[in-house]
């Protein structure tokens, strides 16, 4: 998504060539690039970071096969993310190749895997920012784009919104060339018996109008599968992206945190990146990304105190779930308050360094 | 919205009586009321503040008449909010009131008179928070409920989620008695009129592929007409309130900030209440509610520093709108970055007051 174009001058300099290189450096100087951000090279460590959700991850609950599944495919978004920022490429274009390859893998809620609506749909959100220019994008309510994160991008880019939704968002990615997809890609068996296994549960649970929404339904649901990345590239530039399927049995057009720039994903060059999992109403209502990022300008924390003190206070509130952040230094902090969080990163080739289970980063 | 329950109990006290007021007490103390908050007053002058929307809000472009107007609804929903606030009712009511009367009337952008999609529909969002205990509702991309802030309200009360969206949004809001419209009840032949003037200037500057929005397009609509309002109650709480049909033209499901906690909506007793009013995309990036809360929390700024603050720091950046706020203590802040905004505020009854034009709060 980033355009490199390599001149070959020779030797033989004569004064028209001059100004032919003046008034190519004039004109490329006048485009803004995808980030809006000069692509000089600053003294940083690129430095990726993902999530795959937080929950009730413990090794008691996986099979060693699926243990050796989830290292796996984290460890491939980690290397393969890592290869675009160690070959001069954005942290937008790394956050987006790492998602990708988690929304394509069933074992997350995202893409591929993620869990259905009430109705026996799969609605799907997703969102970016990048840090060096505020910019970000977000679809909420899509079934039928194959990656929800590329459409998020697609907007940032292609649009001067932030967030499109539904049908809408749809119609704006298939017209400008996203890949579309028919529902029933998503879909997968496992993730269809959950939906099938709460409704069960809630004929007995609900109410006898049967009108409200039991919120003990979803904290039951409580491995949350969302998945995002955030990455620092050798220019200095932070992003970040989530993508999720929501939550089990989701009714009437529910959004949670993951396409909302500020609860779910947030990211400026002067404080951090995040990307949040958990309980997504929780999120909301604490403006948790930026949370991390307004107490780090306003307060100079670092950006481990200021992750850990948000994830602890929403413990305290009962919201739970995790978030993994990075700041232009290339500090990392990964605090859940949940039994675990599928999580990892990368600043060196061939050195991706994966997690399951806690102990959580807060209690560090 | 709220219950009072009189109970006249005689002055010939028996025992039973005081085993059955102990048990009404008892119960009524274990019933989370609306606001999850004890009823408790406290030492605070009741206010309400409202906004109409901010823009190119000049003497010169309104006639005398229409001045007359503006002036006519928005200290009707001062008093008629206010009304709510000095008897006794809570911030989220007067909010909710304040908001419904714009949402009426066709000279606001929420509710009748809201601004027409690209395709000739009305799409309405909403959204309301609580500054006792955190809790708030949104929907967004609604056509046929009457009052979206009384739906965001239902979502808050009454599901365990934030933010409800388009046809699932309105199949709740049906289901919990919300009354329910045709959604030619939104229509209004001058913002209809407005629709088809920006797409005949669509046609001749739409790039030729016709596939991006143009920038421009939006920002030519240049008089931002949400609504919002927040409100201090006799018990110390703050609520904030926003409702609109977002900006003419709109496609592809675009949502706005006024749907977004953190960005057009916030309320925390902590800091304060906050409703937005502008190009939303800017807001939404910037997380501008939450962040003039942040400045209080984590700066110790006072309330009008911090909005200013922030409202000026979007000019800069070319976001251009406004927002009312309103603190613990009663303090409010107006600032606006635009030729005018519709505002007011009432603290005593029959003394609203309401401005239309600048000079703006953020030059005092």
């Amino acid at each position: 998504m980033s355009i490199i174009l390599k001149l070959n001058m020779g030797f033989n300099w004569r004064p028209e060539k001059f100004i032919y290189l003046f008034t190519f450096f004039f004109i490329t100087g006048c485009i803004p690039l995808n980030d809006n951000e000069a692509r000089k090279e600053v003294k940083v460590t690129p430095t990726l970071v993902i999530h795959g959700g937080a929950g009730t991850i413990k090794r008691e609950n996986l099979t060693p096969e699926l243990e050796t599944k989830y290292n796996a495919i984290l460890n491939k978004a980690l290397e393969e993310g890592y290869f675009i920022l160690e070959n001069g490429g954005t942290s937008t274009d790394a956050v987006i190749k790492a998602i990708q390859i988690l929304e394509r893998s069933p074992l997350f809620n995202a893409g591929v895997g993620a869990v259905f609506t009430h109705e026996g749909k799969n609605e799907l959100d997703a969102s970016i920012m990048v840090g060096s220019n505020g910019m970000a994008g977000a679809v909420a309510g899509v079934s039928r784009i194959k990656s929800p994160i590329e459409a998020a991008y697609t907007v940032m880019i292609k649009s001067p919104h932030v967030m499109l939704t539904g049908k809408g968002a749809e119609k704006f990615s298939a017209q400008n060339g996203l890949e579309m997809v028919n529902p029933d890609y998503f879909y997968t068996e496992e993730r269809y018996q959950q939906l099938l296994n709460i409704k069960e549960s809630e004929k007995v649970e609900l109410d006898p109008e049967g009108k409200t929404i039991s919120a003990m339904l979803i904290a039951k649901d409580s491995k949350f599968g969302t998945v995002g990345a955030v990455a620092l590239d050798k220019y200095g530039t932070l992003a970040a992206g989530t993508s999720t399927g929501g939550i089990t049995n989701k009714r009437y057009g529910r959004i949670g945190d993951s396409p909302i720039i500020g609860a779910g994903t947030y990211a400026d060059n002067r404080t951090c990146a995040v990307s949040a999992t958990g309980h997504g109403e929780f999120f909301i209502r604490n403006v948790v990304a930026y949370d991390i990022a307004a107490r780090m300008k306003y307060q100079n924390k670092d950006l481990k105190t200021a992750a850990n003190e948000v994830i602890q206070e929403l413990k305290v509130k009962e919201g739970f779930g995790g978030v993994i952040c990075l700041d232009k230094n290339g500090n990392i902090a990964m605090p859940f308050n949940t039994a675990g969080m599928y999580r990892g990163y990368i600043k060196e080739k061939g050195k991706a360094n994966v997690q399951l289970f806690g102990i959580p980063d807060t209690k560090n």
